[in-house]
């Protein structure tokens, strides 16, 4: 049976630097208290493309902010659009109400409302009231594009593979690479996929930096990469891209691909405040060469699972603590946001091995070797001096 | 068989002085040449609610901007969010680029991923490329809930009533109330659903006002309207909700409703110009005493269709006729909006008759008569002085 | 000494019904407790312009959003753009922090830089830490366009005028009409300028709707209005600038007026819900029959003194008290301030009385006797019956 | 005479390589036609700050989008906020227009409002009509905050330093570093300032890539760069801050910088596409290692004086070209923003040389020989092999 290949190692395994913020106990955004992770990987047939049959290499992945019902019980979130050439569902609820009610769920752009009407399925029964009591439910879906890959036309991914990735999610180490919505990604010429990271951050609960009153919180990162080309890949900030042979396919004449980031945070942020996490994630990207290119839909999502807001409240409010901006903890979860995001991207690109898809179309591993023996003799070559140190 | 109530008269057939702009022919958002709109209506069952099942009051509504393929040949677009409580496909990407590459559908909350899938179903066979040469397309589709009255949770709507919505899509009179996506819907404490309206702007080419160098735009609307509550009612600005009495069976606690507002015209805009129409329709909307309640998703999709934008351009660019936004000619535009849509919400109500839904619920068709005697007398209540003139 | 026409009696003096939630005291923003507003006027010179001379007929406004020092300790606000042609400062801040650190000021808009730079001028003694421990403040100014009566390019509001209306700020109740930033403006063809209404809100504190439990609230609204054309008027809905005769100087034949809303409450609300109300002004707006014209600047800031947010905070954050969106209290607020601000626009215009200004330019004050013979014999004209019911 | 220290030598100069698409003749944002930089330095006085009297460490700089009367003749433009912790004036107007109308000034954040009132001077004799037909002008101006190194309280800016700088703009090259607004900036823990690049655009204007049919455009770039700390600095992508000794009095505990970005292109786009090069200038931003601060006012205007926008139009509306968004000239654009972002930032740093301000404050010019060093040796480091290669 055919079989999505093997993870890789994680960029930071093979020896990539990472100056700056710890990361958490696993690197991922699972290292966020109550985060878990779920994916359903699709990987069959080989060969020409008939839509609808295959080849299939695509899936689901499912971030699940906090445990319990998130429909009762919402968490704080927003979403910032970096640039919008995207398709996904449940931004503008998010926007206005500064929530969460449901899992975001990733696939491929094809298959987002087969996705939405499955975790419609999978609430409906859990949720009774949901559109009798003329309450309904916003579904939170983001995508990328697969379809040099995949049959994407073929929409393969239903509610089984919702349930199937809602079921499995889980907290600890999150798989990456060739898995769930990342089966069928690429990423700057190469495969991309799924990758994650995070940060441990220390905030100060008074004004002096007083470490036994410190309080540790995590920002967490989860990505579907697939945006790109390979002259523009930075390897913790290293041009690399520039210097490297393209695969032997050649890239796509355009640059067609997108982005999603999941930034979590058990750090106890409003809404307003999770915007601007949200933003940062947009300049993680960035330091891994992206340009935002036209065709790239980058849509970040930022939730905290600090505290939870109620779908029928019993008190006119609450009493809910909340960080300020001018603290000093704001500016240290910023940055966490940056370096866990640049991080996760890279984890994708080490991660995720060669793939063949449909009609043959090759996404290369990327070369790792030959990455880092850039990086060992980059000095001269980022001085103009000739490829040596 | 059971079958909708027939349409009542609309808001000036009744007698309702709408001064200001004239009307299109049809006074129909498919007075903007090259507008059409299809419905396809659900109305079956009575009776208990047994979810998948029935009663169902639901449909599907199209209006398709422009003829020909819409997907090769975009229209240039904008979106308005007044009140983002709500679950749209389609705002993100129209907000990034600035245009519309499908036809705009309308349908119950829960049902618009069956709907936007439907779409895809539709759009595939007609465009070979799409998520094959990797590009992808951007469905549009906007909601409503109508859980009250229907089995919304059952999402009765699918491939088969897209089709039919789209096959069906028409020039000329358009039908309103208790139609298409405006099967269900409630308004005001009465049965809302779909209405529509018209404006024609005289727009001078010169800086002077001479007749015979002007040019003729129009601004049409259409709208689901399902929103508000029975108390802040104004008909031509009368706020005749505060006298009528409630509909038998009462108003429901809380303001669940929505609105969304399509916005056509044949003016030479640009998106920024677009966005400006499309918050002028929530002027329109504030003009019939709705407050945007916290439930009240209000949103608005604005569009030109006086030229097209090609999926493959041959051309780096093109030469395109711009309305200047000081020229006094998009002041008249922007009125026509506000008018146009204050017009459309009326119709809505007007026309719908009394629907009987699930578990018996009513919507009762807005007491035209009352409403117009209300108005006859209205001017000593509108002073305190007594419910006589 | 030429002096400003005195005050005429507010629109529910006369006798105009605003069904709905009930007035504060004063029927002014100043019944949130804690509000003061302070003006400087400035009215002399007659006959014709000699810019830097006169006449002038201008000023100063300031709202105060709360008692203390606002830059140490800062207020929640949120700022809403319905229509940006204006020239504004202080909004980018408000907008990325959600909060306001000095009083708003409001005055015409080429006197924008000298008023802020008086406003600076006032704060940098009572904040020395401003500009040398590297921080700086965000002052906040409105403005709209009085160069029709006014000799505007004068710019003859200044420190004084700024210092004067801070520290004349009071509560209780609140000039309005010719006084202040609002001595030189129009509205709908008439005599415009300043004016403030509240509503009182009543808040279930549990999810019954017990009196025993409820909680107070206010919603308070200052406008400065200078927008709009005769014939959109509309005076508790009723289209009565249809019906009126032009004042005898005519319109200027195009609309360059322009509005700015500040909306306070004490209800203990975050920056997102507060844009949320914001956003609710224009609607206010709207049912005055604005059609937030082209060259109409339409600003809103909204602001909560439910709490403080330390310049200097000692802790990483604070337990705060915040309304829950889906609490039926929001609902009410989002009304109070539609309706408050329907009526402070009404205010401004019965109680202006008409000013001659530069060049002999006359704006008349609303014909009141008129306007209430017309809304009296309404009811056939709106259904185009003829002028009697 | 206390004079500014002289420019140091560019980071192109020094040996730093940006792969990527090739600079315009100067290497600066004057390399897009029409566009000219001018700027006024003000520096004198030494030790002890006397709040009013100095040291003086400021200035103010201004850049002209295109020759002639801007505000009869205006450009099309667009604002993008990364983050708005700042103080401009200008960005509501050109956000709902999508035009500029006055030359973009840079100053300190206190004297924004002397230097707005200074150019309202500038242009009232040059434009009679403002002010008195009644329409006004929207000033523009950026800032960041000086306050380190400068009497900033002072305001010592004023109407004399903005006509020098709008009278002295030029073409050609443009001085950076310790100059204009940025004489008394800070960046990364060194002397910041004014920084500019460009970048050279082949677009081919059919759908072939076709050189002969090929049109050239460029992007230019200009910074008033004030932001980060000196860990997140990267060099051509290597973060050689992390390595570099901190300058000998330390980084100021936090992060108070700020950045504006100007963007100027010649290639024909609209507002709308003008901000999605505006959000590229924030990933140029990114790539230097910002992370976009709390306190950091990150601030973008871009500019296309491809075509001008005619104050009072004889026409309706014009024959305008437009790039289409799906051209992929777009993308180069796009790439041109973030690379000519990216080395206008480390221009103004490799640039400044140390300067010494109020209370003896200083700013170190970067140490451009261990920058170096760092870079060539930096390999191994960046694989945490230890520092050689």
């Amino acid at each position: 049976m055919l079989k999505p290949p093997r993870p890789r190692r994680r960029a930071r395994e093979v020896g990539i630097d990472f100056p700056g913020l710890p990361p958490g106990q696993h690197n991922a955004i699972t290292d966020v208290p109550g985060v878990t992770v779920g994916h359903t990987t699709l990987f069959s047939g080989e060969g020409k493309l008939v839509p609808g049959s295959g080849p299939i290499r695509t899936g689901c992945t499912a971030v699940v902010p906090a445990p319990g019902n998130l429909f009762e019980s919402k968490v704080p979130a927003a979403v910032y659009v970096l640039n919008g050439f995207g398709k996904p569902m449940g931004f503008d609820q998010a926007r206005e109400l500064g929530e969460l009610e449901t899992p975001i769920l990733l696939t491929n752009t094809l298959n987002v409302p087969r996705v939405a009407d499955g975790l419609i399925d999978y609430l409906l029964p859990r949720n009774e009231d949901i559109g009798v009591r003329t309450s309904s439910v916003n579904v939170f879906v983001g995508e990328c594009n697969d379809g040099h890959l995949n049959d994407m036309r073929g929409r393969h991914v239903g509610p089984d593979e919702v349930f199937s990735a809602l079921e499995g999610a889980r907290g600890g180490s999150v798989p990456e690479g060739v898995v769930g919505a990342g089966t069928g990604m690429r990423c700057m010429g190469y495969k991309g996929g799924i990758g994650t990271a995070s940060r441990r951050v220390q905030v100060f609960s008074g004004d002096r930096q007083d470490p036994t009153e410190a309080r540790d919180f995590t920002t967490g990162v989860l990505v579907l990469a697939n945006f790109g080309r390979l002259k523009q890949l930075r390897v913790a900030g290293v041009p690399v891209g520039h210097y490297l042979a393209p695969p032997g396919e050649g890239e796509e004449p355009e640059d067609k691909g997108s982005i999603v980031m999941v930034v979590a945070t058990d750090a106890p942020l409003d809404s307003r405040q999770l915007k601007r996490l949200a933003r940062r994630a947009g300049m993680g990207l960035a330091r891994t060469g992206s340009t935002a290119s036209h065709g790239s839909g980058d849509f970040v999502v930022a939730f905290s699972n600090a505290y939870r807001i109620p779908q029928r409240p019993s008190e006119m409010g609450v009493q809910r603590e909340i960080l300020y901006d001018n603290h000093p903890g704001l500016n240290r979860l910023l940055t966490g946001v940056v370096e866990a995001t640049e991080e996760a991207i890279l984890n994708a690109l080490f991660v995720a091995d060669t793939v063949v898809g449909r009609d043959g179309h090759r996404a290369e591993g990327l070369p790792v070797d030959e990455v880092l023996a850039l990086m060992r003799s980059c000095g001269g070559a980022l001085l103009g001096e000739g490829s040596n140190s």
